[in-house]
Parts: C-alpha cells; structure tokens; sequence
C-alpha cells in the first residue's frame, strides 16, 4: 500500500503488529481514530504505554497488579484457608466476575502441556508450594480448563501436595468437558465453584 | 469484568472503544501486548498518538499529509493537467498502489447520498472547482464508487464543470457494478486507470 504520510503508515504497521489484525483492518482502525476527536486517540496511547510499562504482577499470586501485592492477596476480608488454582489470569477475572468465591488465588502461568513444552519448569509451581506449606491454607481448589492438559496439571500438583494436611477440591464439571474455564457463562462457572468437589486423584 | 488492575482496565476500557473489538478482544489484545517485549507497546501507543497529533491534511488535495503540502501534490514529475477525483484517502492509496496514475487527486471527502444527509455542502466541492479553473487541469477523471451514490456524484460534478474547458473520463468499468473501490484488486484497478472512457453525462 502506498500511504500518503509516514506517520499514517508507522500507525498501521504497528497496529497490525496486533493478532488477529491485517493491513486492511489496521488502516480502517487509524482511519476511524482520524475521524474522532483527537482526544480518543491520545487516550488510547496513553493507555497502551501505561498498560506495558506500569503493570506489575503480585508477588503473591503472580495476578496482575497496580501494587507490588495485588488487591486480592491485599484485602483482610478474603479468605486465607482458600487457594484457587488458576491457569491464567483471565481466568481469575472470570472467576471474580461470579461473585461466588472469597478465597485466594495462585496463578500458575499454564498447564502442563508436553506438546507445546510447558513442563513444571515453565509453571509457578515453587510459589503454590510455598503458599502451601505457610500452614494457613486449608483448602486447595484447582479451578483449570476441563481438558486433558488441565486434568493432567491438578493430578500432577494433587500429587506434589497430598503429604500435606490440606482438603483438595476440583470445581464442578457444570461446564462441558473440552469448553475452556474463560468461555463459561458465569451462572455455571459460578454454580461449579460453589459445588466443588472433593479431590482425592481418583476422581 | 473484575479486572485486577486499573491499568488494565484503562487501557481494555480504550481498546474496546474502537469499531468491531469488543471487550473479549480487547482484553486478549491487552494480555498479547504484555506477553510481549515492552518496546512494541510503547512504540504502539507513541504511533497511535503521534497518528492523531501530527497528521496534516494537504492543503490542495484534501488527502493525508505529513506537511502542509502532500508528496503528491508537491511532486514535480506528477502531471498537472490529471485531476484524478475520488472519494476517500483510501481510494488514493489505492490508485497509488497501481502504479498506473501520473496525475494528482483531490478527495472529495465522500459522494453524494440524501440518505446519509451528505449533499453538495459537506463535499469538497469548492475545493474541486477552484482547482478546475486555475486553468492547468485539462482532464478531469472520475474514480468514484461504481455505486448509485456514485455515479449521481460524477453526474452532479459533470454539470457543474461542463462549461469549462475541460475533458472528462471516467475510469473503466473492468470493476463489477456495486463494488467499493477500495475492495478492487489492483489489476483490475490499475486497468480501469488506463482505460479510461469520455464522459459526456449520458454514459
């Protein structure tokens, strides 16, 4: 494409730098941003600045953050015996977005996926034993995608932590096997948290 | 959503205010965009600003510039005596991509359509006329959309010109009636260009 100014074209090559984004869409977004008040776009960059450079993850439970400890690990109303095992942090938000749950979190960062060679190495495993063994958990939910992969990460951490004196529990499979936890709706992502069940590996 | 960060969900908030992304995407782009080396989201949110604070309008043509003056218009090798008028800054770089044009533009800003209240006034139609009767232009070519609204521009354009000393074309129809000019591929465009046909407001 022929671009009419250098600056309309550094705009497009580095929005269609997005996944999912092409050349045509990238030219159609600066386009529209053009057609708006210049306030929008300002804003929009700023954002986009301030997101990479001034997010930070809890040292805690590796969620994003504003603060060193995020805002969950930080509040004294949630619940410190409950740690909610997560893949990701979408997940979390997923899970908050139900209202049903006034635990802890621990972000794994994945699961276990020898395909795409994500091993134990490339999880936060260290930092779910940690939290384990400080003795103030009592109860581990593992809240992971109901795939093979996700089955094969709560057997694998189930037998990391069973010598230890916790409960394990696994949420309610209310959700169709092969579905992944962040597409749910929240009335049965909800319903599956409060129906947990007890996790022993047989399962 | 919950989300973990105000950041976050300043900049989720931003991107979602854009055409065809919604929150979902807006989020995955937000979670792309912090997987990733920081410098591309800087570099990204810069574009974006720079876009929306620096871009110029070119003062004769109406499309994009860095200067006051386009490229194209402050080219010495471009022929002055081809007015080239079309709809859209897209539609330039489209016929620029073709390389088959020498001449230069003037962007109309849009073609007639009652439907959408865009009547004579809220085109560049005065712009146009000034350039017609400076007395360098000697063909004047339509390149509007091969649309009902376009066809009605070039005809209301045609009269208002008729009187002047000029010889009008109209781009080869090689493209298929209803089609957007921008969708055309360059082949046929470029082809359209060259084989241009007298206008005498029958066609």
């Amino acid at each position: 494409m022929n671009f009419p100014s250098k600056i309309l074209e550094k705009a497009v090559e580095e929005i269609s730098g997005l996944p999912g984004i092409g050349k045509k869409s990238a030219v159609r977004l600066a386009l529209y941003l053009l057609k708006q008040p210049q306030s929008q776009g300002i804003v929009l960059g700023e954002a986009i600045k301030k997101l990479v450079s001034d997010i930070k993850y809890c040292k805690v439970c590796h969620n994003f953050s504003d603060e060193e400890i995020c805002e969950i690990c930080a509040h004294h109303n949630r619940h410190d015996e409950l740690l909610c095992v997560v893949e990701d942090v979408r997940d979390v938000m997923a899970i908050e977005k139900t209202g049903q749950y006034y635990g802890k979190y621990l972000v794994l960062g994945g699961k276990l996926s020898p395909m795409e060679g994500i091993g134990p190495q490339q999880l936060r495993i260290e930092s779910l034993m940690q939290k384990v063994e400080n003795g103030l958990v009592k109860e581990v939910i593992f809240a992971l995608s109901a795939t093979m992969e996700g089955d094969t990460t709560v057997y694998y951490l189930y037998k990391k932590m069973k010598h230890l004196p916790l409960n394990f529990s696994i949420i309610a499979r209310g959700i169709s096997v092969g579905d992944e936890l962040e597409y749910a709706d929240e009335v049965s992502l909800g319903r599956s948290i409060r129906n947990r069940q007890t996790y022993d590996g047989a399962s």
